[in-house]
């Protein structure tokens, strides 16, 4: 099919399941509440050597939130619960309770899996802390420099969908990239999903295993490679394509994630020089999610 | 002393030694490089509970980078060199390989020890990269779907200082932080050093040990809690004081570090509503550098 | 009435009628949109020495346009309609027209007044220019050194209300600040209205006329100037306020003012160091319109 | 020539005398100084239908400024000095002395051209005002509701040079305007120029006159407009370009503004897809300056 002229290609991407907690952090400002968010959600781009994939999933006003401040609802996701309590002990610990104007709250409260991850910071208060019910939510008030930092007792985390993703391909690298950020900026205006790589935006779209190097687990996908499309056989990069950029996408679930791939390639195609869209997939083996582009229209 | 009418406590800020690797992210436009360099820095505040403490240095122009594009330097930094290589690896391969536009750079190529980080991530090219010399450097192009990333061999590391630090006290959480983001805003401009914490700032400056939880390594520190000054008998906040920021910096050198203090503590007290001055010390039991305040100026 | 703890005045803001015309402009991504919109909206807070007062609406998606391209309201602001075409042509001539990837909308379609300016502007196109029907709209491809400028045929204009405003009394300037950013990042989500001033902002709230200067038409408003609070017998700034910032707010309709107003206020009060919120008014004699503070909640 | 096996035009830019008045405007932040120079530098791109041609040139840290604050060095130019002087005080007496945290300070004080426009400006203080030292500089304080406004005396003003420019010419839109992005981030870092467009940037390009319209003093510069390459017999676009972006250069001598050109151009032929840079000239009958593109290198 096409969109404003550009080729969706009759494709999926494949997808694979993932443990995802959900925390909604708060500051004085809007931008307050950003650096916090961002520096919790950093180094979080791939489980293959990040210890999470992270990212910012949807700044609200503070109409939305518990102590009515501005906020951002971010997403932390790992392979198992261990590993993510583990890293929402570290990374809201060190990024969120240390951040200026910072508060956290669960972002997963009906959620059936919760994680005490408030309780534990408590202690950080060295038996100054105190309890509190703030809008709601059960509350610790942690005495600090900055005055104090609130933490809800709860996280919550939930079964997730990593690897939503579709390819963008253009006549050159800047159109390609204005096309990757269209997409990044309309998918961070809904609900449920992130899309955790710098920017929001993947560089360096990868094959599953190797070709040359045994001990890869994870290289170049050659095929989908420009500056190789005249030096290898079955390229599948268009003749008139000369950058390619991947949009991953992480989410609560199949409806959340076909909403952002949808709204991301609605953006994409907007900008001069996008020729196809595509996506990534590993011939069903990766997992069992599977998103065919020409059915999210 | 008195700068700009605020007191400048007659005391010193305690750091400690650490290992840090330096490296140059230069991307398509100053915004795409930042993009990388912040990516690569996250989740990177305290090596209490981060994999490393890392932030950018310093944005610079092309017009002093390999490729002639704008970049900036980033520092990563750990406790010892094993841990140092594996997060170059990690966080370079994960969050600047995977960067829109990005390419890393040695950023100490005249220390003595060097990771070939570059070299190792060569092999996600899986065959199809080449060498290259850029701007004297040694480099890899490594085909990937944007269409290529430049990696130099190596990239350098030395031993540097962490925990270099100042306390900002004001009458109002605004004022001190306003007056940090200002100090944050003049290190930005320095070279050799980094503000670790989100933002630059530090909301909850901590205390070595405990006073009643006795499991934990470290805690708030009550004695500069402005919401406990009426309940503890000996607070170190002063009467008009309600709120302190700490800026951490860790850096190259004790030059470094303290062309920055100087130049965050004057950038600090032009913010009205700031008291004094102060820093961070356990009685010279953490670390063997010591920063005089009065000793700046 | 108390708001958060925050007093809120039993008072009210007197605003007057003022002519509205509302433009859409698109961009390529979000962030080229802003950049033509900001420009066009500069030297643009007070039709006191401004020739229009202007601001930015609110940024709406590509689903909300009739390019598909993300995009941003802005609104121009005269006492009449002959200087509105005015301001009209030279701001979007100027500003929009010129701008990197910008095209131009009917932000009042519905509207009875309407202003042919983008049929003025296709002179411009010195007859190299075509007619097209863009997502329903008649508009003008404008060939140009970037490749077009699309400008819908009309822009629509109405009676509007400008002066909607209310205070942010704080014991320190940098908390003044803080909600002050706040309410505009807040009523910056709101349709209908804009902050024309510098961010959003008024550092200089003033009284119509003199108290000394005979010749000058405006003037600082001694009465709430916080650093004369101890040299003029009847000061309104109470004894622990030492800054105010007022938000001034202009829009299409009474039920948009207020809602903004209530926003804004609400957003205000969060930020500790906030004491009072008050309203600027001149006994009745600016303008026919009145918006209670108290009645807004 | 070529540069980064880019073609650089042997041709000239050819720009034309103005007057110019700059003012250094400092702010409680880096941040608040620049939303002030922004708001006061708004519609001002182009005299030919803009009050003034205005831009920011260079940011500054706090340990060049007066008060020792970060700021911001602004141009404002016009053709004669009786406008200029009717813009300084409208701009600076709208859009900095009612910006929150702002200041103002003479940016030529070594000028012999001097307008007393802080004087003026004194008298919105309505008598409440008084004079003071700063820095060396003699200055007023104006009692406002922020707190106060601080404005020095004069402000100076010099012969100037308008028009510097050159041509970025890509295959792709998106090219041209990274390109072009590049070009103005360069430019900033620069003293003594500004680029008065949108974001830096100019889209349309004219020509003096007109080919049709004879009612039109400008219009489009058919001869270089990519869309209507193949319908102009005597085009200017080559085969392999899409989109031409025009940075516009003002400046107070030949050496800044070719200076920044020369950064610009460098900064641009650095991204992909960038095909040509030219320039803008009317066959010498537009301005007595002419900048040999070739000979900036």
């Amino acid at each position: 099919m096409e969109l404003n002229g550009v080729e969706v290609e009759d494709t999926f991407a494949e997808a694979f399941p993932i443990k995802i907690a959900r925390v909604l952090i708060t500051g004085a400002t809007k931008r307050w509440a950003l650096v916090a968010a961002q520096e919790a959600t950093g180094f979080g781009t791939s489980v293959i050597m990040c210890p999470a994939e992270a990212g910012i999933e949807k700044a609200v006003n503070g109409d939305e939130t518990p102590d009515g401040r501005p906020g951002a609802y971010i997403q932390i996701c790992t392979f198992g619960y261990k590993a993510l309590e583990e890293q929402l002990l570290k990374r809201l610990g060190q990024c969120v309770l240390t951040a200026p104007t910072a508060a956290m709250w669960n972002g997963l409260p009906n959620a059936e899996k919760q994680f005490d991850t408030g309780f534990k910071l408590k202690f950080f208060g060295d038996g100054f802390e105190s309890e509190a019910n703030i809008g709601g939510r059960k509350a610790y008030k942690i005495p600090m420099m900055q005055g104090e930092f609130i933490a809800e007792h709860g996280v919550g985390a939930q079964d997730g969908i990593a690897g939503g993703n579709f390819f963008i391909m253009a006549d050159n690298q800047m159109a390609a990239l204005a096309a990757a950020e269209n997409a990044v900026d309309a998918i961070a205006q809904l609900e449920g999903t992130i899309t955790p790589f710098p920017g929001g935006i993947v560089a360096s779209g990868s094959k599953v295993g190797f070709t040359n190097y045994k001990f890869m687990k994870a290289t170049t996908n050659e095929k989908f490679s420009p500056s190789l499309k005249a030096k290898i056989k079955d390229t599948k990069v268009p003749a008139d394509v000369n950058a390619i950029y991947e949009i991953v996408i992480n989410g609560l679930s199949v409806e959340a994630i076909s909403k952002s791939m949808k709204a991301g390639i609605e953006a994409a195609v907007k900008i001069p020089g996008v020729k196809k869209i595509s996506a990534g997939n590993y011939g069903g083996t990766l997992g069992p999610y599977k998103f065919n582009l020409n059915e999210l229209f």
